[in-house]
C-alpha cells in the first residue's frame, strides 16, 4: 500500500517499481508535490493539467493576462540544477518560470563550482533548498531526483523537486508536453481516445517514447505502432507492459504504410549518447525512417508530425512549414505545460481557472 | 524596389547590398522589426531614437519612473544568444532589458550545450523563437543574423532579431550609441551637424568606425578626419562611399593637429583578433596615436573623447576623470539607447513619450 | 583620524590597518556604502542589522510580505562579479537580491569573456558601474575589493561595492551571517553576551573563524575556545589581538571537553586550497576533530552546531536532523542577512521596519 515519502525509509522507496512510486507520489493530492516519474500521472491529472495549460495559454494572449500570470508566483524562487546539459529543456523551464513570475537561479556546470566539489550531492541539494522554493533538476544519474526528493521530504525544509530528466528512463515533463500536444491537436476530434499513434526511430533507448507509450495506456482505444530497424525496436519490458494492459500495438519496419494510417507520427533521433564505446548505432541504416516532403502527401489531412528535438535528418526541413508539422508548437507547448505543472505544484491552479 | 522579408527569397535578400537591405527593413515602419544593419537607420529614425533615449534617461532618474519603465514590457521575454563572447555588449543589452522589465535568458557558450550540437543553427533559433519574444544575437559569422531574421519572418512565429554584432562589419546598436553620445554631447550646440569628428586607430578593421562614418553621412556639414598608420587606414570601400556622398573627409597620420581641431576624438584599439596567423598588426607602432594627458591641453573645451572599449593603451588613465572623457558615459548611453530601440521594436515608444 | 575615501589617496587608504579602514568606511553613516572588512561593523551596527534581518524574515513569511519586499529595490540592478568561484555565496547573494526585487547579472568566469581580457580590472569594474547600481565581488586577490571601492568612490559614478570574499582574510558578509545565527539562536537567553563559543578545525587559515573571533570581541564576556591540531591552531596575530582586547580565550586539542561546555560549536573544514604545492595539510590527522552522533549526547540541550560549509567529514550526516544542527539554518540566515545589508546600503531599512 502506498505511503508518503515521510513514512518510508529510502531503501523502501528505492525498492518500489515505478508504478508503486507513482502511487506514493499521488498521495500528496490535491496538489502535486514532487514530480519524479511519468507513472505518477493518472488520467484525471492529465486531463486537468491539459485544461489548465490551455487556460494559461489563453490568458497569456494579452499583456493584462501575462501580468496576472506573472503575479501568481512572484514570491517564489526556483533553482534550475542541470548537471546534465540540456539547453532546450533548460530554456523551456526557465521561460515557464518567467511566465509565472518565479525568480530563477541556475547551476548548470558543476565543474565551475569549486564549492560543490568535494561535498555530497545531498549537501548541494539541501543548500539549494535553503535558498529556493523549488528545485528543477536534470541528471544523467538514474534515480538521483528520487533520492533528493526523499532527502528533502525528510528534512526540516521540504521543497518540491521536478525531475527535468534523469538517467535513461525518466523525463516526466516531456511526457506531459507530448500528451498535451496530442490532446490539443485532437481537441475537436474527441481527444486522444481512439487515435493511432506511430512511433519512429530509436525506440529502444528513447525515453520520451517509452514514457509516452505507457502513458497512452490511460487513454481508450489508442493504437500504437512502433516503426524501427530491428536493432532499435521497442524494449521487451515495454512490450510486456503494453500486452498486459491490453493495448492494441504492433511492431513493423514498414514506415510508409504506417504513415498512411497515422493520426500522429512521433519521430525520434538515434540516441547515440547512450552508445557503448564501439558506437554500435552508427552501423544501422536509419535513412529509410526519415520523414520527407513525399510523406506529407501520404499523411492524412488532420494528422500531425511530432519530434522531441533536437532533430538531425529524421525530418526534412521542407516539412517545417506544413501546418501538420507540429514540432515547433510541441516545443512551445512544453513551456506552457511546465508553467501549468508549477502552478499546480504551488496550488495556484484554481486562481488561474477562476480568471477566465 | 524594396520588399518585405516575407516577399523575398533568401537568395534575393542575401544578394542585396547593405543599403538595399536597409530599405527592405525600413518597410516595417512605424515600428522597427528586425535591427540588422546600420544602413537601415535614416536621419528621422536617428533623431527620434535619440529623443526617446533622452526621455527614458529622464524618466529613469527616480524610483517611480523606473517602475513605470519596468512595467512597459514586463510581459516580454528576450533570448540573448551570444555565440561570439562579448561581456560588455551582453551586459549592456541585459541591463537594457531589465530597465524595461523584459525577462531574459542567455545562451553564451554553445559548447556547453550538447543539444545545440548536431542541429542546425536555424533549428536552434526557431527553438528560441518558441520560448522568447525577441532574440538578441551576436556571432562571428557575417550575415547570420540576417539569415535568421529571414527564417523567422517566414515562419509561423516571427519574432524580431536584434543584431548585437556579426562578422567584421555590422554592429548596428554600437552605431546608435555612438550617434546618441555625439548628439547628447552637442545638444546645446546645434547637434551633430557641422562638427568635426576625428577617428583614430585601427580604421581598417574597426567595424564601429566603418559604421559610424557612413551613418554620419546623414548629418549636414560633418567633417571626418581619419588618423591612422598607413597600414591601418580606412578601407577604400568606405572612402569611395564618402566621396560619392560628397562628405568632406581627410586621411592623415598627424594626430596632434587633428586633436587641436576636433569636436570629437573617436579612439579605437587595434583589432588584432582579425589578424592573420602571422599577427601582422603587432609589427605596427601605434604608440604615436595614443591619447595622453598632454592631449587634454590641446583639446577644445567643448570637445569630447570617445572609445568603444575595451581599451588597451590608446587612452592614458590620467584622462579618465576629465569631464571631456566621454567613454564611460558613452558606455552607459549604450544601455539607454538599447532600451530605446527595444521600446520602439515593441511599440511602446509613444507610451514613454506621453509620460513626460 | 578617519577620512572618507574621497579624501584619501589610494596609497593612504591602502596603508591603513583593517581597523583604520573600518573607521573610514563607518563615516558613510547613517547608511553603509561599501562593505569591505568585518572590522567596519561596530556593535550598534551588528545589533541593528540583526534586528532588521529578523524583521525581513518575518515579513517574508507570506506572499503579501514577499511582494512588499520585492518592490523595495525593484528599480535597482546588481552585478555579481565572482572571479573566484563560490556557488554557495553566489546563490545566497542572488537569492538575497531577488527577495528585494534587485535585478542581477553576473560575470563568474572571466575566461569566457574575451573583452575583459587585455583590459585592466579597473576598466572592467567601471564598466559594471556604468550599467549597475551595486557590485558584489569575490576575488582571490587580497585587497581588490578595497581598490575598486576606492576607484569608484573617486569616479563620477560611485556605486557601492560589497566584498563577497577576497584573499585569505576578508569575507565580511560571512561574519554577519555567523553573528546573526548566534544572535538568533540565543535570543531568548540574553543574546551572544556571556556565551562560550568553540571553534574547531583549520583555525590557522579559515577566514570565517578569524573574522568571527575578532567580531565577538564586541560582545561582553564571551569565552572563546580554539580546538585544533597544533599545526592548524589559530594564528598568533589573532591571539595577540584577543589578548590585547582582554578576551577570555584558550587553545586546546581536547575536542570532547570543549563540546561539553560549549554554547556553540563552530566546525570548519581544512582549507587545503591554500596549501603549498607539497599539500602539507593532508598529512595532518583531523579525524579526532569530527563531530559525530556521539557528540550530540555530550552537547548541552540549548547549544548549537555551526559550519560555514561546504563540509567534508567534519560533521557526520547523522547529526543533520538534530534540532541543534544549525548549519542549514545558518546558510539560509546568510540569505536574509545579505538582504538586510543591501536594504541598509540602499537606505530602505526604515521602510522595512515601519512595515511590521
Amino acid at each position: 500500500m502506498a505511503k508518503k515519502l515521510t513514512e518510508l525509509t529510502w531503501e523502501e522507496f528505492q525498492g518500489f517499481d515505478v508504478y508503486e512510486k507513482g502511487a506514493c507520489l499521488r498521495l500528496e493530492r490535491p496538489h502535486v508535490f514532487h514530480t519524479l516519474v511519468a507513472q505518477q500521472f493518472d488520467r484525471r491529472f492529465l486531463d486537468e493539467l491539459c485544461e489548465l495549460t490551455t487556460t494559461i495559454r489563453t490568458i497569456a494572449k494579452d499583456k493584462e493576462g501575462m501580468l496576472f500570470l506573472k503575479g501568481l508566483l512572484a514570491h517564489k524562487r526556483a533553482m534550475l540544477y542541470f548537471s546534465q546539459p540540456s539547453s532546450r529543456t533548460f530554456l523551456s523551464f526557465s521561460a515557464a518560470c518567467q511566465i509565472l513570475g518565479i525568480d530563477t537561479e541556475e547551476v548548470r556546470d558543476t565543474a565551475v563550482s569549486s564549492e560543490f566539489k568535494g561535498e555530497t550531492q545531498e549537501d548541494s541539494v539541501r543548500t539549494f533548498s535553503s535558498y529556493f522554493d523549488l528545485i528543477i533538476m536534470r541528471s544523467k544519474v538514474a534515480g538521483l531526483a528520487e533520492r533528493m526528493a526523499w532527502v528533502l521530504s525528510n528534512s526540516d525544509r521540504p521543497v518540491p523537486i521536478i525531475n527535468g530528466g534523469s538517467g535513461r528512463d525518466q523525463h516526466p515533463t516531456q511526457s506531459l508536453l507530448d500528451i498535451y500536444t496530442l490532446q490539443r491537436s485532437f481537441e475537436d476530434r474527441g481527444g486522444i481516445d481512439g487515435k493511432q499513434i506511430v512511433f519512429v526511430g530509436d525506440l529502444l533507448r528513447g525515453r520520451t517514447v517509452r514514457s509516452l507509450a505507457t502513458l497512452l495506456m490511460q487513454y481508450r482505444d489508442v493504437d500504437q505502432v512502433f516503426v524501427a530497424p530491428r536493432q532499435l525496436q521497442l524494449g521487451e519490458d515495454i512490450q510486456k507492459l503494453l500486452s498486459k494492459g491490453g493495448v492494441n500495438f504492433s511492431l513493423t519496419d514498414d514506415f510508409d504504410s504506417a504513415v498512411l494510417e497515422a493520426d500522429a507520427v512521433y519521430m525520434t533521433r538515434v540516441q547515440d549518447e547512450w552508445d557503448d564505446e564501439t558506437g554500435d548505432s552508427r552501423k544501422i541504416d536509419t535513412s529509410r525512417y526519415h520523414f520527407t516532403a513525399a510523406h506529407l502527401d501520404m499523411l492524412k489531412p488532420g494528422a500531425i508530425v511530432m519530434h522531441p528535438f533536437p532533430r538531425r535528418k529524421e525530418i526534412a526541413v521542407e516539412v517545417d512549414n506544413d501546418p501538420r508539422a507540429m514540432y515547433w508548437r510541441q516545443m512551445r507547448n512544453g513551456m506552457w505545460t511546465r508553467s501549468a505543472l508549477m502552478a499546480v505544484t504551488f496550488g495556484v491552479d484554481r486562481e488561474i481557472a477562476s480568471q477566465l
